[in-house]
Formats: structure tokens, C-alpha cells, sequence
């Protein structure tokens, strides 16, 4: 049956890429150590740092041209560096939704017929190329984002495409299963029947993914590979404010289809200011059938509460730590200030809520008083912010002023430990500088335990014990979600009794971290990155229903003899 | 870590069923024939039939003992026999909502942390217990839906044993993907990070199954065991008048259960009457997470629109069949007549819309005209309803009163070719039979055409060509949907045309099925039953969907070494 859009390149990008997602594939199904591109920027060709230098320098106050959608008018974005203030003066073609999903109707009609191994190799073609551009990436991540420079080479370079590749590779484990044609034979009495059938993947229908100003890339990879290898076109909505990275990756998705015959518009970018916003005339419309999303609760809630659609959300929670007992009071103080730090608190990954019991944290040494555990761990914030080194490398920038504004009312309803202060960036001067509040509070019901300050900040929390800490984390994750919880104990009694507490509150805790270790990080090919089964989200990077909930199985049965 | 609730007698189960679960799963990859539980009754042990009938007979008018649900109340059901018209006088324990909530509750509590092997072995004992029990369920089947004998055997019996099986063998290839426990090692910089990480899946909640009262087993078999299987207790709300044949499975479960140490009430039995519903109760209970459903569209779209459930629904659609082109007439048309009239037409892949083009059909003797392929499907119909053997062992009987009002008042919307008549049957003369209405509109916009009218009945429906009778097949699929979908035609560009077409509309057609291949029928290990792609349904037996919607992946990082 002549049912399929076949092309000999797009094949024989398939047999060139099959090796590697095979590789991907037994990685994520073994979940050891294994990187598809490695995070060191020194493992890339030695003019790639420069010439991605060059490409960001040379893309300031200019049109970004390098997409393939056509426009009449172009929208100068609304992007601002954390670290220079200055407008990054880009503008993008702009497209009315109704063109933009009309155009992507479009392009399904031909996507969704090209053999789900073409579209695999085309897809990690598209990664190889986007490879070549970690360098330029990075430095729209780091201006966009605050990031600072190793992170945003890493989170939106190799870590995403590694995201990215790990989708591919469970799509392809999915796709996979079911052949794509067989004869089914069977006897009846005196006739045979004889069934041809055919099975075939098909989407649910038009993507759209909503980006986060935080993690344009990172967050945005994982829900455009996965949709795309089932054959849904994309609409990228990225956040206002960080549209230049995912512009990048979009452009080299572009250019990837259109060199293999196939419609740029299977992946589109849809910009918009925070002024005049299109996202919700998007979401809302029928053709979106699927959608991701990261960002906050109440626009995921509104998203949730949309009929017809098919959402990946990842909203916020509050994460907590928990600290029973510790063989090194020191090494975990010094962990978790740096999980505290990491780009200034900006990640859904940061804890905030530090549950010490009043009786103190039993140690090697004995028990060491509540007082003094948050001495110990207020020193070592105390000590990252003010290393002039360590400070830029972990704190970067804040994204945007309203962080800042957000930790200050924050201080007025908790008792300061340490002031949130700005840090002078040595390369930067005009970078929006914030060291980490630290704070307390007087019991686990008190009302700044119960939100999100997404930000640089770190509550201390005393509780009667560790089971009644134990309690409040569970009571937090069911009810307002999260994503990273520490918990330290060195008893395998009470360990036992957490994690079961805690999973049955779908939560995925962290074992005593310590090192280069931190709970902020979840890796490709090892960890999933959110349970999806609090209120923090409801997906998972990358689990089969991350790809599943995308397609649906359709069957086509050819009867020869009956 | 100690997290889970290990038993070498569950062990032991699982060590003893791998085997046949690893057959089936490979079958289910395969997809080509090949059963778990033979469909033949006379496979099964020769005491076997009469032990069942004596059972069966043994159970009329007294309680139904065999659950394990303690009760102060009984209820009595609204089950009568569409074939004596007697009532079945069988009283079941009755429980509150709250309670069997409660006890589910409870029942969780234990079956999420039972070793996801053990699990499966344990449900894989169960089925085979069930095996014991076809020939009851069978009688039970019959004298509650009105099937006749051999679809009563092989619907409730093998064919649903099948399904169940099927599920469980999807439910190993998910869990099994992802590793229980790995080490977890990465070089960074001096040191060596190691982390052990442990996966395992954790049910969303709890399940309420809804039955149906034409397939109370066949219909709830599959998402039945695809929930238990990964760890969430089901509530079995059976449809009041066809409750015993799943209340037999309950009963076997729940002896599984305890005889393997684990609470009965991980499956329960939910009662209740015509008069006083309990459905919407369940339903709407917070701790209901994931719900299962075969039945009529409004209840389905109210299920859907409740905020936080998982569904996985069977609505209704219109089945339709197109003749473009044809090799033999009469077999297509005695196809037709058997599918048509097959349960009386009470099945969801049961056809109702013929579409015809005016300019008539092609085949190898020149082309028929409209009116005469109408004759001839009409005859074929005749034959059928008046052959003594067949009509009983073919139509079976009306499920209810109400199937007969349907058609009786769909007859006075239509041009009646052939009316609507009971056959009486030779073994029960209080039978209540009806043989198909046979009816033509003159449109296929017609108010007729476009609702289901369940039970017997075929509508003709001139087009003016086989184009146009394709567009009517994708939009009546689009906006009422559509479970089966016969396409006559021998024009290979047709066949691909159409094929893509219906596709696109969330269809999977069945070819020129014609001797003893029917559209109706989906089997176990190769057929996806539903595409769930279209409104009558959004769920498929069995695909991975199916299933990894039901659970998620928890994850424990243990750090040993940062």
C-alpha cells in the first residue's frame, strides 16, 4: 500500500544516525553514565568558541534572518541582557496564530506521512547541526537568561541536546515495537484467512511548546523532539524575553527540512512581546491538540483546565531538604549552599525549605545543636557569595527585576539570617547582581513555607523532629508540588520510611548529596526530571508517556482470504 | 533500601508464569496469530461444560458468595435473562462509595509496594484460575447480555482472557524497559561521583472500572488488569443488569489475592440498580485517579470533563462501510449481513451506514447497479434472519427493552426496505429477538445517518460516488466517530486515497473483508482495538498508552560518593 512519503537522503540519514540511537536507546534503558555530547566546551573543534562568539556579536541589534517564515513585519523583542542592561536589539518575523497554525496544518499533512525512521534520521541530523552552534547558544543563553557561562553552555548546549536525543531514542524504543506490516494467518474451519495489517504511527495532532525565560533551551528540547518524531509539527512560543537561543535551534531545524524536501514549518517560531502576548490565542486554539509548558502554576492551571488538549506541564513546587542526620555536617552545608546558589535560586530544581529538627542533627560527632547546623550552612552561603571567583561562576544573573523584588517581600515576612545582596561582577558592572536571603522561620505552617520565592533564598525551618519534618515535606509535595527534595539520614530505618512516604507523596528524593554531587541536576539517559505525580507537573523528562501520550497506534487491515 | 513487600510465595508465581508472559509479550511485538486461551470450547477439559452449567444454575436466585467484601446488606440485582425473561434473582454485597473507597484506600497502601514481577504473577495466576470458570461465565454472559452461546463463550472466556493477558504482557515490556537499581558513576575533576539510583513505578491512584451491559467481561478485562498491573486497585462498577459475569471474576481475584497474602480488596465489586445509580459518586471521589469506561457518549463526555482523572474510554461512534469497487458481490454482501447482524447489531464495531454510490458498484462482471447491490445486501440479511440454525445462533438476543424502541423509532425516520421482526427462537421461547431493520435515506446529511442507533438495523445511503461516499466515512468519523470501517474497493490508488483519508480522520479500516473475516472482530496480540484518535473513543487494547498513562516512574538517587 503506497501510503508513506519516502525520500533515498532522508533513508540514508536514518542508516547514518541508526548506530547512534541505538547507542542513546541501551543508555537510557541501562541508565549508567553515557552522554551523547559531552559538557566540556574543550571537547568541541578549537574555532567554535570564537566563531560562536563572533555569530552572537555579529547577531546584536540586527534582524535574525536565518529563519525560514516569511513575514511582512518583524517584532524587535523585548530581550534584555541580565548582564549589560542593554536591549539585545534582535528582531524576529512575526506571524499571526492563524497564520502560524494554518501554516502547520500544512506541514502535518506531509510530515506525519514520512516514515517514522526518515523523520528520526532527519531529527538527528538536525542535532548534529545544532551541535556546531553550542558555542553561539550559549552566549544568547547567558545574555538572555543570566546564567553564567558554564551553565548556560552546558544547559543549553549539550545537556539539552543530550534531552533532546534521549527523546529520540524512546521514541524510537516506542515506534519501534510494532511492525509496520504484517501477514496474519489463521485457520477457520475449512478456509484460511489470510489479513494483511499494517500499523502506523500517528500524531494527535499540532504542538505547541511554551518556553520558560529560565531555560529556553533545556526545557524547550525534550517536547519538541518528542512530538516531532511522532510526526506533530511545533509551534515554538518562547518566553518574550528569551527568544534568541531557541531561535538558534529553530533556524537549524529549519534549514534541516528544507535541505531534505521537507516543509520548514514543521517547526515554526511564534514571537510575542510581554505587552501584547499571544500565547493563550494559541493554546486555545482546537487545532493545538498538544502542548508543554514550564513556568508557573496558575498559567499551567489555566493550560490544565483547557478541553481537548494533551499537556506536559512542568509548573512549580517548593523544595524542601531535610536533614536527619549527616556523617559531615560541613561537606552537606557547603551542598546545599551551592544548590541554593546555582543561578541564583533560578532553577525548579533549587531547594528552599531547609527542615532541621529542634533537637538538633545527629553526627558522627554526636548531635549538633539546630542553632548551629544553621550557622554551619548560613557560613557556607556566607563563604560562595562573597568568593569573587565562585560567586560569578555559580550566582550569575537574575533574569529579569521582578527576582529580585520578589525576594525582597519575602524578607519582610521571615526573620533574616543574612540579607539578599548584590555581588559586583567583575566583568560585568551592570549585571543584576543577588546573593542568597537566608531566613527562618517559626514553625512548618508558617505561610512563606507554602510558596514557591523563586529567587536566591533559603528558609530554615525547626520541626519538632525529623518525622514531623518528614510529615510537613510530604504535606508540602501533595500539596503544591515538587521537584527536588535532599534528605539526609544516615539511619536505613528512617531512610526506608522516607522514601516510602515520600514516593507515595510523588515525590523522587535525593539520598544524602554531598561533593559535585547536587540535586539540582538531572541528567539525560539516568534520571527523570520530574515525577509528574505531584502538583509540580505532570510529566517527566523522558519517560515512554512523554512520547506515547503524543500518538496514537492506527491500523489498516487487508483481508486476502477470508 | 527496604521498600518493598517481597514474598517467596509471589516469587514463586512469578518464576512459574514468566515464561507464557514472555510468549505473549513476543506475540504482542510479533502481531501475528496466536492465542493465550484457545476460543474452542471443546479445548477446555470435558467436565469442564457441565461443570459450568451446573455451577451456573446452582447460582440463580441465591447470594452471591464467593467475594470477599464483608457486608451487612445484600443487594438483589436488576439482572433478567434476554432469554427467559426471568430474573436471575442473585443478590451481591453491597457497600458505600465511601467505604469501597476506603478499603481501595487501604488496599494501595500494600499492592504499590509488591514487587512489580510478583504482581504480574500473581494476576497471571488469576487468569489461569479464570480459565476454570469460562464455562459459568459463559452462561452468566448469556442469560444477562442476550449473546448467543458461542460469542458468550469466547467473548467472556478466551477472547477476554486474551485481552487481559495481552495487558499484562504490555505492562512487562514497560516495566521491565527501566532497571530496577544501577550504580551510577562520573568522573568529575579529582573525585568520582557515585549514585544509586532506583526506579520503580508508582500507580496514579485508584481505578474505577465502568461495565457495559452487552460485554461486561471483554470490555473490562483489559484496563481491569492493565491497572493492577501496575499497582492500582480497581472498584468494579458494573452496569445492574450484568453484573454477574464480572462479579465471577472479581471473585476469582480476590481468592488469588488472599490466597497470596494480599488483601482482597484490591479488587472490589461496586453494586448497584437502574433506580439508584452510585456511578457518578465514585466517579467524582477525589482518590479516583484513573477511570475505565465503555458505554454512550453523553456519560462518556461527563467522565471526560471531570478535573484530575485519567480516562480511558469507549464511546460510541457510526461504523460505516463504502462499496467503491468489488470482486464478489454476494460474499461482500453475506459479509455485510453477518457483521450487521452479529449480537444483533449490539456491538460498538457493528456497521449501520452502507454508502453506495448511485452510479453503481464496480466488479469483474461490469458494473452493479445501486438498487441491485441494495437487493442483494438486503437478501443476504433474509437468509440470514430466516435460517433457523442461524438467526438464534447469529442474532442472539436484545440486551433490553430498549434496544427494540431504538429501532422501532428509527424505522419511522427512514424508507423501511425490510422491517424490523422478531425470530423465534428454538431453545427459549420467551426469548426477546429482533432480526435487522433494513432502511434507506435519501442523503448523507441526513438526521439518520448521523447518530448511532445501536442494535439491529443497516442503513443505504446513496452517494453520488465513491469520493463522495469517502468524504461522508471522514467527516461522520470526525464528528461522531467511528470504531469499524469497512472499505470495498480493488483500485489500488482508491485504496490509498482512502486509507490516508480515513486515517487522518482517526480510523483504521478494515479491506474487502469478506468469507469468515469480519470488521466486528479485533483480536488479542494483533488488532488495536480503537484508535482512540476519534470521538468514540480515546484509548486502545492494548497499546503502551494504554497502560504507562496508569503509573509513573519514581525515582531514589543515594549518593555514595560527590
Amino acid at each position: 500500500m503506497e501510503l508513506f512519503l519516502s525520500a533515498a537522503p532522508r533513508a540514508e540519514l536514518w542508516a547514518k544516525h541508526q548506530p547512534r540511537l541505538l547507542a542513546a536507546r541501551k543508555a537510557w534503558q541501562q541508565r549508567t553514565f553515557w552522554v551523547g555530547y559531552p559538557e566540556d566546551p574543550k571537547s568541541y573543534p578549537e574555532t567554535a568558541a570564537a566563531q560562536g562568539e563572533a555569530d552572537f556579536q555579529a547577531q546584536l541589534q540586527k534582524p535574525f534572518r536565518r529563519l525560514r517564515q516569511e513575514s511582512s513585519t518583524w517584532l524587535t523583542s523585548d530581550e534584555v541582557s541580565p548582564y549589560t542592561q542593554a536591549h539585545l536589539g534582535i528582531s524576529y518575523p512575526q506571524s499571526s496564530p492563524d497564520r502560524l497554525i494554518r501554516k502547520a496544518e500544512e506541514a502535518l499533512a506531509v510530515w506525519r506521512w514520512v516514515p517514522w525512521n526518515e523523520r528520526l534520521g532527519v531529527l538527528m541530523e538536525s542535532l548534529e547541526r545544532f551541535a556546531e552552534r553550542f558555542f553561539e547558544v550559549a552566549h544568547a543563553t547567558l545574555h538572555t537568561t543570566g546564567q553564567a557561562w558554564m551553565m548556560a553552555f552546558q544547559a543549553s548546549g549539550p545537556h539539552a541536546a543530550d534531552r533532546a536525543l534521549e527523546a529520540l531514542a524512546v521514541a524510537y524504543h516506542e515506534l519501534e515495537a510494532i511492525p509496520s506490516h504484517v501477514r496474519w494467518e489463521k485457520e477457520a474451519g475449512r478456509s484460511r484467512i489470510v489479513i494483511e495489517k499494517y500499523f502506523f504511527p500517528q500524531p494527535e495532532g499540532i504542538s505547541l511548546h511554551i518556553g520558560v525565560s529560565t531555560f529556553p533551551v533545556w526545557n524547550t528540547l525534550p517536547g519538541l523532539y518528542a512530538s516531532l518524531a511522532v510526526g506533530s509539527p511545533v509551534i515554538l512560543k518562547p518566553h518574550p524575553r528569551a527568544i534568541y537561543p531557541i531561535a538558534i535551534v529553530a533556524a537549524v531545524l529549519q534549514q534541516t527540512f528544507a535541505d531534505y524536501d521537507l516543509p520548514p514549518e514543521i517547526v515554526q517560531l511564534a514571537v510575542d512581546t510581554v505587552a501584547a502576548p499571544i500565547t493563550k490565542q494559541l493554546a486555545e486554539h482546537p487545532a493545538i491538540r498538544i502542548i508543554d509548558y514550564t513556568g508557573g502554576p496558575e498559567f499551567g492551571a489555566y493550560l490544565e483546565s483547557l478541553p481537548g488538549k494533551i499537556t506536559f506541564l512542568e509548573k512549580a513546587g517548593v523544595n524542601g531538604v531535610l536533614l536527619e542526620s549527616v556523617t559531615d555536617l560541613e561537606a552537606v552545608a557547603k551542598n546545599i549552599a551551592f544548590s541554593a546558589s546555582l543561578y541564583s535560586g533560578q532553577m525548579c530544581t533549587a531547594p528552599q525549605n531547609v527542615y532541621i529538627p529542634r533537637t538538633g542533627v545527629r553526627t558522627p560527632q554526636g548531635i549538633v545543636s539546630y542553632e548551629t547546623v544553621t550557622e554551619i550552612v548560613q557560613k557556607a552561603i556566607d563563604d560562595l557569595a562573597s568568593h569573587p571567583k565562585a560567586a560569578p561562576a555559580i550566582l550569575g544573573a537574575l533574569q529579569n527585576a521582578g527576582v529580585a523584588e520578589r525576594i525582597a517581600r519575602l524578607s519582610q515576612q521571615v526573620q533574616v539570617r543574612r540579607p539578599a545582596q548584590a555581588y559586583t561582577h567583575p566583568q560585568f558592572a551592570q549585571a543584576r547582581t543577588l546573593t542568597p536571603l537566608v531566613a527562618e522561620v517559626a514553625q512548618p505552617e508558617d505561610p512563606p513555607v507554602l510558596h514557591e520565592h523563586f529567587g536566591p533564598r533559603l528558609l530554615f525551618i525547626p520541626v519538632r523532629s525529623a518525622e514531623e519534618g518528614l510529615d510537613a515535606l510530604c504535606q508540602l509535595a501533595r500539596t503544591r508540588g515538587m521537584l527536588a527534595c535532599a534528605l539526609y539520614t544516615t539511619d536505613p530505618s528512617f531512610q526506608s520510611r522516607a522514601v516510602r512516604q515520600l514516593t507515595e507523596a510523588g515525590v523522587a528524593p535525593s539520598l544524602n548529596f554531598h561533593g559535585q554531587a547536587f540535586i539540582n541536576q538531572s541528567v539525560a539517559f539516568s534520571d527523570f526530571h520530574g515525577t509528574g505525580a505531584n502538583p509540580a507537573g505532570n510529566a517527566s523528562f523522558t519517560d515512554t508517556s512523554f512520547i506515547v501520550k503524543r500518538f496514537r497506534w492506527l491500523q489498516v487491515r487487508h483481508c486476502l482470504a477470508g
